[in-house]
C-alpha cells in the first residue's frame, strides 16, 4: 500500500548484533552516554505520532521508570500482545495481525510509525515486509551473547543507505530505506 | 603479549550480520562492484604479511579462481585445518592451538596479521581474545539468512571506533580497536 506514513526500525544494537545483553541487560548502552547528546531521538520522535512496540518490552521499558507514553500522550501506542485487554487512552493493546495493522494506520493520514521493538515484533514486522526503514545506532562493543535484533528466516530485502553519522563516543547511526 | 603486530579481521557483511547467504551465497556482493573501488582492500593488504584463513574459506576462494597468495606470493598463509598437510612453500597448513600460533607470530618482527575468515576461524579468535582490530564493511542489503559473522557465546569485549567511512554504493565501513 502505498502511503507517506513510513514505519521505521529505529533501535541501538551491539556491533555483533545484540539490542541487549544476556539477562536483557541493556548496561551495553552507559558506555555512549553523554550529557546533551541524544543521538537525534528527540527529533526523530517529532516524525512520528505512532508507537509500535511489544508487549514485554513494553513491561521493560515502564519497569525501568520512564515516561514512556502512556494514556495522557499525544502519540498513539500500539502494544501487540496476546492477551486481550481494554485499551487505556491512547494506549491500544493489540492482539491481531500485523500487516492489517499497518494497513489501516497507513490508510489514515498521520506522521510516521515508531517500531519501538523487542526484536520479536522488529522480526515479525520485517518478515512481513512491513518496516519502510530502519536507523541502527550501532554501539561500539561485541557483547558476545545476548539478545539479538535479527532472527534467522526472514526475506531478503535491498537497503538504500540514507545517511551515516558518527558520533564522538564511538556510536555509528545507520539511516536505510528498504528498497 | 604486547607486539607491534595486529591481528586484524577484515570482512564484508550484510547489514543484518550475515558474510554468506543460503548455501554459502557471494552474490549480495555485488551490490557494491563499481569500477576502480576497492574499498581500500589493496591499500589494507600492504599493511599485512601473514593471512590466517580457515580451510573451508580458503576451499572457497581457490574454487572460486581468485588469484589466492599461493606458495610463490611474498604473504605467509596460515590455513587452520584439522586434517595435517605438509607445507607448499608460503602455505603452511596448521592444526594447532590459535593462541599458541598468533603468540608465535607475535613474538616475530613483522607486518599485520590478516584473518580472513570464515565465520569459524573468526569466532574462534574472537573466542580467545586474540582479534586486535575488526575492519567491517557493511552491504546495503538484509539477506535474511545465512552464515553468521558473529555467534553467540564469545566474551565481552569493547571496542574505539577508529573510522567510519561512506562510499557510493552505499557500504559503510567500520573500523575499530578492540580495547
Amino acid at each position: 500500500m502505498s502511503s507517506d506514513r513510513k514505519v521505521i526500525s529505529y533501535i541501538a544494537a551491539s556491533l555483533d548484533g545484540y539490542i541487549a545483553g544476556k539477562n536483557d541487560d541493556l548496561g551495553f548502552l552507559s558506555i555512549v552516554e553523554q550529557e546533551g547528546q541524544d543521538y537525534g531521538y528527540k527529533e526523530f520522535m517529532q516524525t512520528v505520532d505512532t508507537i509500535i512496540i511489544g508487549r514485554k518490552t513494553h513491561d521493560k521499558v515502564i519497569s525501568m521508570g520512564f515516561p514512556y507514553p502512556g494514556p495522557d500522550s499525544d502519540l498513539d501506542v500500539y502494544v501487540i500482545t496476546h492477551q486481550e485487554r481494554p485499551a487505556e487512552g491512547r494506549v491500544t493493546y493489540y492482539t491481531g495481525d500485523l500487516t492489517a495493522l499497518i494497513n489501516e494506520l497507513k490508510s489514515k493520514p498521520g506522521k510516521n510509525i515508531f517500531c519501538d521493538g523487542g526484536a520479536e515484533i522488529v522480526n515479525l514486522l520485517f518478515g512481513q515486509k512491513l518496516i519502510d526503514e530502519i536507523v541502527i545506532s550501532v554501539i561500539p562493543i561485541l557483547l558476545g551473547d545476548g539478545i539479538r535484533l535479527f532472527k534467522d528466516g526472514r526475506p531478503e530485502q535491498k537497503l538504500v543507505l540514507q545517511s551515516s553519522t558518527t558520533f564522538e563516543k564511538g556510536l555509528v547511526q545507520l539511516h536505510y530505506i528498504v528498497a
